[in-house]
């Protein structure tokens, strides 16, 4: 499909690199990294390829589209991206490609019904409120992890930390715990899963606390760590060392840093 | 339910008006203002009490959470709102409140599909497809329909509308006529609808023209604007009078409004 093998370098490194190496094999859904997609896929046990490609290859094409060149990779084990915005995550199902990390997650339950467990309630009602909640960590924690991690200026950090932690209290306040809906783990939880994973660079850098976002945050975030889709998709410490630095000099230049620079939307 | 009858303002004038004249009776669904969701409703004929609230009321509840004083009302015929974040459209169903436009459409969905059209795909693949134009509504179309409207500079109102059309002109490249997906009107049309219906403003005060994003904007533009739900949900040209003076003058206080001065994502 235009991706030739000696493009293919696998970054994945610890646990994500164990991951990685058990979906090799040809299947019918091509991934290309993400965390959130990624969880999904190891808490419903779909068969995907695992493919890594090389993001520094401009003249790499994926369905006869090109993909940008790749700078950030904050989010993904790979550092990779391949769709037509030239982020990751983003698959191939029966030849056609699929990008956005939520909505590759709800194409799973769609897709995949037999796939246990369902990610999102089946009351419409449920399902509609866990969108709310998907919404919220778009549009509320994304940013502003991204605002903390790249404001420069200690009073700037200080009101992005805060806004964070609201942001992070407003959903701690509705975990019924020990997940966000009660026993099921659901796409709330991995939605918000990667902002858990890697808040120990804010915690080092910027002066984050969980505790300082409430005690049920403290015991949610434990919760949600120690699940084995979230731990097989965690690559090591050191692996993310580098693309953190440039993000928290401001040096990065992912689109979402880009974003975030420009006071826009992630896109 | 907490709102007393003397609360209650109808706004709506023209078409919109005899359309809330004609959803009066009480329903298991109450809907409160907000032009997606409701041309959602007129397409799908689900049966609905259209409610609209004094905005200005700020002691006035809604299932017992306070809403905000709502100054912006720039997307809704009732100038009101009533939810937890203050916004419409927002609904109330068998007693429990749900909110943000796409999120209630897709409500709409799952929990009537016996009413058709079905304004999403049901086949998997394609339904993430029509995900991915409703992402590149809220991510490109709206913020920067905003951002044109709240430019003061010459300049910047350039920027804003080149970005605006590029917008729209990545829809127009997809669409098959003579809605997005072909003949089936959908829930993609129905989420930039109302970015259709107002852009009078933005010809009338900054230079937009339908034209100048492609011959397939205009076709499709004018194809929307002859569906029936589209029409039965507008008022009438002065109604929005005073709310897009406020806009253009960069003085309105609505949330969007405040989001886009500052850089932040429209809540
Ligand atoms: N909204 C997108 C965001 C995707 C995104 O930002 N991906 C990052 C990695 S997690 C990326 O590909 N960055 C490369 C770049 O921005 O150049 C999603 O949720 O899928
Ligand atoms: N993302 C929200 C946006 C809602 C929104 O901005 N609603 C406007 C009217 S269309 C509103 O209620 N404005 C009042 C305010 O911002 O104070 C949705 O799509 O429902």
């Amino acid at each position: 499909m235009g991706i030739p093998d000696e493009q293919i370098f696998p970054h994945a490194t610890g646990a994500a690199e164990k991951t990685v190496a058990d979906h090799q094999e040809p299947q019918e859904l091509v991934f290309y990294s993400g965390w959130r997609a990624w969880i999904a896929l190891e808490e419903k046990g779909i068969p995907y390829q695992y493919k890594e490609v090389n993001p520094y290859k401009k003249e790499a094409h994926f369905l006869g589209k090109a993909f940008s060149e790749l700078s950030g990779g904050i989010c993904s084990n790979s550092l990779a991206a391949i769709n037509p915005k030239g982020l990751v995550p983003a698959i191939e199902y029966k030849g056609k490609a699929l990008y956005e990390s939520l909505i590759i997650c709800e194409f799973f339950e769609d897709a995949y019904p037999s796939y246990k467990p369902n990610l999102l309630p089946l009351d419409p009602f449920d399902r509609a409120i866990a969108r709310i909640w998907l919404d919220h960590i778009s549009k509320a924690v994304v940013p502003s992890f991204h605002r903390i991690l790249q404001a420069q200026d200690v009073e700037k950090q200080a009101v992005a930390r805060e806004e964070l932690n609201e942001a992070f209290r407003k959903v701690a306040k509705e975990v019924k715990g020990p997940y966000f809906f009660g026993l099921e783990f659901s796409l709330v939880d991995v939605a918000i899963a990667p902002w858990i994973t890697r808040d120990y660079i804010i915690e080092e850098n910027r002066g984050y606390k969980r505790s300082d976002v409430s005690d049920v945050w403290v015991a949610y975030t434990e919760e949600v760590l120690k699940r084995d889709s979230v731990i097989k998709t965690i690559s090591l410490k050191e692996h993310y060392a580098e693309i953190y630095g440039r993000y928290l000099r401001d040096e990065a230049q992912s689109e979402a840093a880009k974003a975030i620079r420009a006071g826009r939307v992630i896109p």
